[in-house]
C-alpha cells in the first residue's frame, strides 16, 4: 500500500478526494490535514467515516507526515505557500500551479511557475511528480477542444459554460448563497475568468470563455462552438476510443449532467448547427469528479505507473 | 373598456395572459376560452379567481365571442387552424404565424404565412391587427442583436440560451418531468431550433443558436457572442435609451433572472472578452413575461394606440 | 403622506419592506438606513432602484430621521439595542421584542421586554405604536391553530414546519450554502426552536414545533396535527371570512407555496385524517410576504388608522 | 451464479434495480424485461449500458425466463395480474402484494392477498420466496417506528413525511411537472394515502401520515412525533446496533437527504422536544435505495441466504 497524505480535508475538494482514496486499492490514508478540524476524529467531517482512520492533524503536519502522495486541496494562496515533500508524488488541486508563464502565474495567482506539470491524463499526461491539476472548466473545456486544436479556426471559438454551486468550494459568500443561487442563472467573471488563461496555455491560442453559475449542487457542461473544415466527430472519436474515462456520444445523443453527477467520468455530444454549418461540442463533467478530485487521483495513478482508473467512480447511479 | 378574449387559457402563457389583462385598466375580460376547463367557473383555473369572470366556454366560442382583442394561447398546430374574427386586434402568441417566407412556414410550423405581422414593439413594431407574438428565446436573442445587426460579423454570432422548464409550456412529456429536469441542465434541439429561422428572419442573416433546460420554473438568459468594431454599447444604449421595459445595465453589472422573473421586463448586459476581443451581450427575460404573456399585452396596446405599458409588470420584488 | 425610515435595508426583509413602502399610496420613504450601503445611492441595494430615492444612511441616522413610521430590518441583538423614537410608529421585523415574559425574553433574545406589542393583524391586532412582527413560523403555526385554541388537546398538536432558505436572512452561514441546501431537506434546532416560544405565548400553551429547511428560495408552509371535537373547518372559516389577506381553501384543495409566493397572502387547508381522525391544518405563507415584510407593513397600517391593505402584494402571478 | 429477471426496466425502480444487480457478484442478468423498449438494446435505457447485457424482452418473456431471482418493477395493476414463476424468489417492487386483509387489500390495490410475506429485513424479515417490498413512506416510518411500537401511545402518533419527485415514478402527470415541482413544497392525499394501512399493518396501529413532495430528485424525510415513556434512543440503537444498513446518528445530529441520496442506507435522528417532552425521531432514506431498489436486493439477499448487503451501495459519495 501507498501511504498518503490529504492536506485541507474540509472543502470539497479534500473531501471527495478522500472519498476516492478510501475506495482506492493502492492507496491508504496515512494523514488526513485540515488546519479547522485539527485533533478531531474522522467522523468530525462525515459521520460516516469511522474510527479505523487517523485523526485530523494541521496542514503542515500531514505535508510532513512522509506520505508518498499528497494530495493538495488548499485554496490558491495555501497552495502556493506549499513547499512540496521531497520525493512525493504531489497532486496540487487549486489553481495556484496551473500556468507555466512566469507573468501569467504572476498576474492570476501570484506565485512563479516552479516546475510543476500540468497533468490532464487523456490528453496531456503529467510528465513529473509535481502535477498541477486542471481547473473544472478548464477541463471540460479541454476535453472537448484539446483534440481539434490543430484544426480549429481559433478566432471562432466560444466555450460557455455552467457549472453546479460547488465549483466554487464550500467557503461562504454571497454568489453560493443559496437565496442567490436558486431559480437564478448567473454569469460571472464575464470577459475574463482565470481559467481562460488555463484553456489558452493548452490549446495554444486564446479562446472566448464565459462560466454562468447554474442552481444545481454539482455538474457542469461547456457548450463549445468552433469553425473547422475537418471531421470534429472522427477527431473526438479517435482521441477517446480508448479511454474508459471519457465517452462520446452516439449521433444525436446529448451530454446529461445527470449521467455524469457523482462519477469521474466524462460524456461528450458532437453536433453540427444546420443554418450556420457550425460545430458544437459539449461536454460534461462532475466538477467534483473529472473536474477535481477523480481527475487528481487518475493523474496520481498515471504517475505512479497504476491502472489510471483505480480509485475512481465510473459507474454512477443508472437513473 | 375594450372587450378581451383570451383563447386557450388553461396553458401557462393563456393563464399568464389572464393575470396582464385584469390588470389592465383598459381591457376587460369578456371571454375566457379553454376546451378542457369549458363550463367551469374561473376558479378552476386558479382557486384566487373569483366570481365576476365569466365560466370557461369552448375555445371555438371565445374567438366567436366579438372580442375587440383576442389572446390566441393554443399550440402551434390549434393556432395556426384558427380562423381570426373579423376586424378585431388578434395575438398570437404560437409559433405559428411567425414566419413569413412561406417555404420556412410549411417546413417548421405546416402552414402558410397569412399576413401577419411579426411584433417586438422595441424593435420591430406591429404593423397590422393580426399579430405574431415573438418566441421566447428569439425575444432575449433580437433584444441583444437586433441593434447590432447592421455592423456584426455574421458568421461570429452564438446565442447560448437557457430557459426555465415552463417555457415548454404546461403539457406533459418525459422532458418537463422534474425527475430529468433537477439538478441537471440539458441541451436540446442542438442544431436545430424552430427559433432559429425566426432569429434569422429578423436579423437577416442565420445565427448559431443552442437552447438549454435549466432546473428553475421560469426564466431565460441568453449569452450571445458576437464580433464587431463598432460600439456595441453605444449602439443598445441608443436602442433602449427610453424604453420603459428593456434595461441595459451599467458597465460590469450581469443580468440576473431573480430581477426579472414575475417580470415583463428585460435586463442587458455588455461586455468585451479581455482575451479574444469578442463582444458579449446577455439578456434575461422572464419566458412567460416579456418572453411571451407580457410581450402579448404590449403587442396590444401598441396595435390599439395605448400606453406600451398598461397591465404589464415592470416592477418585481425587489428580492 | 407619511414620512417612513426603513433601517436595516440591506437585509431580506429590510429590501422586501422597501418594496411594499413604494407600493404604499401614504408611506413616503424619507430616510434608508444601511451600516453597510451608508453614503451609496438606492441603486446600491437594487439596480432598479432609481434616484428619486433618497441615499442610504447609518442606521443611528436613520431612526433619528424624524420619520413617523419606523421599520426595524435588524438583526435581533441590534434591535434589542435600538431606542424606539418618540411618537413614531415603530415595527420591529426581528424576534428581539416578541417575547412578553421577562425569564424568556432574557433567555432566548437577551433582551428585557418593553412594552412592545405583538401584532398579527387578524388574530392579535397590535395594541400600540411599539410594535412586535411576529416570526414567519409563528405567523403560519399561529394563522392555522389560533382560531382553534380553545377547543384544542393542547398535548396533541405538532407543528411541522418547511422554509425556504431566505427565512434564514441573507448573512453568511453554512446551513445557508446552495451545496447544502440544494437537492436537500434539513430539519435543525430540533426540540428547541425559539419561535416555540414565541407560538406558546400566543396560544396560551406550549405545542411540540420542527422547522425545516426546504430547497426554495422563498415560501413556508407548517402542517399542524390536533385533535379536538369541535368543527375545526367551520372555527377557521369564521376566523378569517372576511380577511382580505387570509384565505381558507374548500374542502380538498392544499395550499401551495407558488400560490403565495412573492405575496403577503395566506392560504390554510383543513383536513381529517381518516384512518385515526387527527385534524390536519395546512397554512401556507411568503416567509418574507405575511411571514415579515407584508405583515410589518399591515401592522403599521393598523397602527395608523389605514386600510390594512395598502402597500400589500395579495394578488401573484397565477403561475 | 443465480440467475436473475428485472420485469420493467423502464421506470425508476426497474433501473435502479438493474444498477444494484449488476454491481452484485453472485446475481447474474439473465433477462431484461420492458414493454416499451422490447427488442431494442441494453444501451437504449442508459447509453452507459453496454453490448454484455442481453436485449429487452417484453415483460412476459421476462417473467417466463427461468431465472431464480425475478424483480417485478411494475405499477400495481400490472403487478397484481401477475403469476409468479414457480420456485423463483420472487420480489414485488410496487404495491400490489403489501396488505394481507383481504378488504384492505381489495379497497387500496383492487387484488387479494396472495401468500405474499412483507419483507423490511431489520425489522420484518422475508419468510418465504414472494416477497412484497415495502413502500418507501413505510420504509421510512416503520424504520422509525418498529421498534418503538410496543412502548407507544398510538394516538400520539405522526408521521410528517417528505418525499423527492422520483418517489412518484417516471410516469408523466402533472405533479411531476417541473413547472409545479420547483420552488414548490406540496402536500399530496392528506387524510388517506395508501401507505398509511401498510404502515398500520405493521405497527399494528393506525398513525396519521400526511406526504408531501418536495423539489428535490431523490431522498425521503419522515419526521416522526410520539409520546412515550420508554427510552427511545435505547430502543432504536438496541434495534439497529449491528445493522449495515440503518445507522442511528449521535445526539445532536440531523439526519441529510444529502448523505443517503444514491445509497442503499438510513439514517435516524432522536430528539425530544423541550417544551412539550414529545419524542422526535427523522428518518432519512433515498426513496429509490433503501426506499425501493435497494431494499428488493436486500431482500432478495435475505431469501438466498446471502450477505444481506451484496450489491447495495451503502458509502456515498460524501459531499
Amino acid at each position: 500500500m501507498i501511504a498518503t497524505a490529504i492536506v485541507g480535508c474540509n472543502g470539497y475538494t479534500g473531501q471527495e478526494t478522500l472519498d476516492r482514496v478510501l475506495a482506492h486499492p493502492e492507496l491508504e490514508v496515512v494523514s488526513l490535514g485540515s488546519d479547522s478540524l485539527a485533533g478531531r476524529g474522522a467522523s468530525a467531517l462525515d459521520v460516516r467515516l469511522n474510527g479505523s482512520l487517523p485523526a485530523f492533524v494541521p496542514n503542515e503536519a500531514a505535508l510532513a507526515s512522509g506520505a508518498e502522495v499528497v494530495f493538495l486541496c488548499l485554496d490558491n494562496p495555501k497552495a502556493a505557500a506549499v513547499a512540496p515533500p521531497d520525493g512525493a508524488v504531489v497532486v496540487d488541486l487549486s489553481a495556484a500551479h496551473r500556468l507555466a508563464d512566469e507573468a501569467q502565474a504572476l498576474e492570476w495567482y501570484g506565485v512563479a511557475p516552479g516546475g510543476w506539470s500540468y497533468g490532464l491524463p487523456e490528453l496531456y499526461p503529467p510528465a513529473g511528480r509535481l502535477i498541477a491539476n486542471p481547473g473544472c472548466y478548464a477541463t471540460a473545456a479541454l476535453l472537448a477542444l484539446g483534440p481539434l486544436a490543430d484544426v480549429v479556426d481559433p478566432a471562432s471559438v466560444v466555450v460557455d459554460a455552467k457549472s453546479g454551486v460547488s465549483g466554487a468550494g464550500r467557503s461562504l459568500k454571497p454568489s453560493s448563497h443559496a437565496g442567490f443561487v436558486l431559480e437564478n442563472l448567473s454569469p460571472y467573471a464575464v470577459g475574463a475568468h482565470r481559467h481562460a488563461p488555463e484553456i489558452a496555455q493548452q490549446l495554444g491560442f486564446p479562446v472566448c470563455f464565459v462560466p454562468h453559475l447554474l442552481p444545481v449542487r454539482r455538474g457542469l457542461l461547456a457548450t463549445c462552438y468552433l469553425r473547422t473544415d475537418e471531421d470534429v466527430r472522427g477527431l473526438l472519436e479517435a482521441a477517446y476510443e480508448t479511454s474508459p474515462v471519457v465517452r462520446v456520444l452516439p449521433d444525436g445523443a446529448t451530454p446529461e449532467l445527470s449521467r455524469v453527477q457523482g462519477t469521474d467520468a466524462a460524456e461528450i455530444g458532437v453536433f453540427e448547427d444546420r443554418a450556420t454549418g457550425t460545430a458544437i461540442v459539449i461536454c460534461a463533467v462532475d466538477n467534483l469528479g473529472k473536474g477535481a478530485a477523480g481527475q487528481a487521483v487518475q493523474n496520481a495513478n498515471v504517475a505512479l505507473g497504476l491502472d489510471e482508473t483505480l480509485g475512481l467512480r465510473l459507474a454512477g447511479v443508472l437513473v
